[in-house]
């Protein structure tokens, strides 16, 4: 681990003259709560010198507030494109990012790996391995210093630190507090529900185990077109 | 109801003097058992007359016998896309049809509602309603009296009588008897893991309902990835 002042110094320029592993490597930095497998990151709890200058817009009922996480980064550094469940905003405090932006209906051409998309380079993807990709249409902006950005829970996004950057993400419950998985400090649990189905249908997952593998994926296909006639909005 | 040769005189001419609907009406027959709703069809039993016509070939071990169905319709008679969940053969005896077949992979590109596919036009299908259906493969073939086509489980197939024409068909169990639901005269409903499967789903979507619209249809696509990515062969 590296002294405050030290990652400082490294996050933002662009050689090393000390590194961990190359003059060119790049830094993140990530706030968490003062036990991060229990506590939320919260500014005003783990940096009180910083409080008084993080103003949260009221966008939202105070007690739906669920953390405000302080970030920070070399330049060149990328998120890879996912969401998060709760609403949330980015507020820019130092330095110009790229956001790139996806609706949630664009699932299905982000070729997901859990919360995260395969799809790394958004600028110019491999279209041989992930053919749908072109059909997701993409929000691209900046934002700059003092800017906030508005984040829907499950908007996928994309961000890239075209300088070092320094920015405040707040998050709070949209749904009612229950939705939520209790044991989660960083925000980025399915909600409940989802949980449960997830475990009802590796039931039944299970059920189709005593098949073939022929009518295995015959019917498991079968069972994904029940679930989009019966739960989803926009399919045929 | 019909006398069998006033139906055998209509079924068999082109234009009817008597008639129920208009004179250019076409007739269809498929043999049911005894009790319909709880015997299967077999020749033998209904047709004990013309079982000493009726070979079957020796393709399956005789205790794996299901049911054979005598099957007579009028030139022009087309039947829907659709599968069937057992093996079965195709005894064609009068009459040329034509036999579309698709492989049980493509069940995406069908646009299924229950067994049967909603492409009711194979040769000039509405590709506007249904764009995925041109990615579907054809395969096109035509019987003529005394052929026989093996038609696996699963396999979804067209079929038009290009003539009057008269086959029986045969069908047979390829999994564990335990597989079939033992109150399936037709021969036709999915085996009782996917019956179960589709009940525990529903369960699942039953859980998804407490979450709002967008939440719901997103998580839904989540669960189709997590069943394709589970029990699904041949996806991304």
């Amino acid at each position: 681990s590296l002294p405050f002042v030290e990652f400082l110094q490294r996050a933002s320029e662009d050689i090393h003259e000390k590194s961990f592993i190359d003059k060119t490597e790049k830094y993140y930095l990530r706030a968490l709560g003062d036990d991060p497998r229990k506590d939320v990151a919260n500014v005003a709890v783990q940096f009180p010198n910083l409080s008084s200058d993080v103003h949260i817009p009221k966008y939202f009922d105070s007690s739906k507030f669920f953390s405000s996480v302080f970030r920070m980064a070399s330049k060149g550094v990328q998120l890879w494109t996912h969401y998060d469940v709760m609403d949330n905003i980015l507020i820019q405090v130092i330095g110009r990012k790229k956001v790139v932006l996806f609706h949630p209906n664009d699932v299905d051409n982000l070729y997901m790996n859990g919360d995260k998309s395969q799809v790394l380079d958004v600028d110019s993807p491999d279209l041989s391995r992930f053919p749908k990709f072109s059909q997701a249409r993409q929000y691209r902006g900046y934002l700059e210093p003092g800017d906030i950005l508005f984040i829907p829970a499950l908007w996928f996004h994309n961000m890239t630190y075209e300088d070092f950057g320094v920015a405040v993400n707040v998050f709070w419950r949209h749904l009612e507090e229950n939705m939520y998985d209790s044991k989660d400090p960083y925000g980025n649990h399915d909600p409940v529900p989802v949980q449960r189905a997830n475990q009802i249908v590796d039931r039944a997952l299970k059920a189709l185990e005593e098949l073939p593998d022929v009518y295995r994926d015959f019917y498991a296909r079968r069972l994904c077109d029940r679930i989009r006639s019966k739960a989803c909005i926009r399919d045929l």
